[in-house]
């Protein structure tokens, strides 16, 4: 399977919502996957590892919305345009955000994910109406698509992000 | 110069359709391009070569609209989409397209930039009115937004991109 059927192929599955069949289907045994985050979570590597960064964050998350544009192709690689609205379960926060996921391929798999996010172009605190909504933006470190299935209950929520580095699941 | 701070710049300067200032600001002297396109244009390394390509880029098409969303960090490197929408001098054919960029940056420099793009979501040929809308599209394989200067006269519009590779130039 060439890169570019391999991209439109996934792309389709992230349109159609079936994040975690899209990992399923085309996620390398060995993996690596690179989030813009401080802490061990930054790298995780491996398809079981992917997997449940992806519950984690499904887990932490009420999503109002999430669309993916794509793919964008070069040779062995290709790109896809995120963009979401979720409400941080924890916080009540809510993030709309654009971002660029980076992925390549090797015998039609996906051996490397790499995901690329702006600053936030607004929140709305639902649980804290004090909060300015000019306050500085704060990133969110965990941002996961591929892996996760945003229709799926439960799943383990680990620290919140702010309680300090966590180890890579898996 | 952080990578933040000078994929903030950088974009800052292209939103403002300052693509050739910001290529002579933050291109290295050894900046390596490449496009997703067949042939020996497909890679180009240093400045001039860069320059050369972007020049030649903005003397083959009229551009109708050209905006750039970003930038979206990870590391040294980061993303830039860009969405423009072009007709092509010499057949008239109107392009509508995204893209994405991905740079990557060394001591405050960009050392590489990689562009990816989609088919075309349509095209609209304008001396050609028998064509087919529906027909299937074709990639344009002139595409390079840095060290572009919408607003810059001339260049030198190499042989059309339909006559066969073509050498990178510088």
């Amino acid at each position: 399977m060439t890169t570019e059927q391999t991209a439109k192929d996934f792309v389709a599955l992230l349109k159609e919502g079936k994040h975690e069949e899209a990992a399923n289907r085309f996620n390398a045994d060995d993996i690596a996957s690179y989030e813009n985050m401080p802490g061990p979570m930054a790298v995780c590597h491996g398809r079981e590892a992917v997997r449940q960064k992806g519950e984690w964050w499904v887990a932490g998350h009420e999503v109002h919305d999430f669309s993916s544009e794509g793919p964008y192709l070069n040779g062995d690689q290709y790109a896809v345009r995120f963009h979401f609205d979720v409400t941080v379960k924890e916080t009540g926060e809510r993030r709309v955000m654009d971002e660029v996921g980076l992925y390549t391929v090797r015998n039609g798999k996906v051996v490397e994910e790499r995901f690329f996010d702006e600053r936030l172009r607004f929140r709305r605190p639902l649980r804290s109406p004090r909060t300015n909504d000019q306050a500085a933006p704060v990133r969110d470190p965990c941002l996961n698509r591929s892996g996760m299935d945003l229709g799926s209950p439960g799943a383990r929520p680990w620290a919140d992000r702010r309680s300090g580095p966590r180890e890579c699941p898996g």
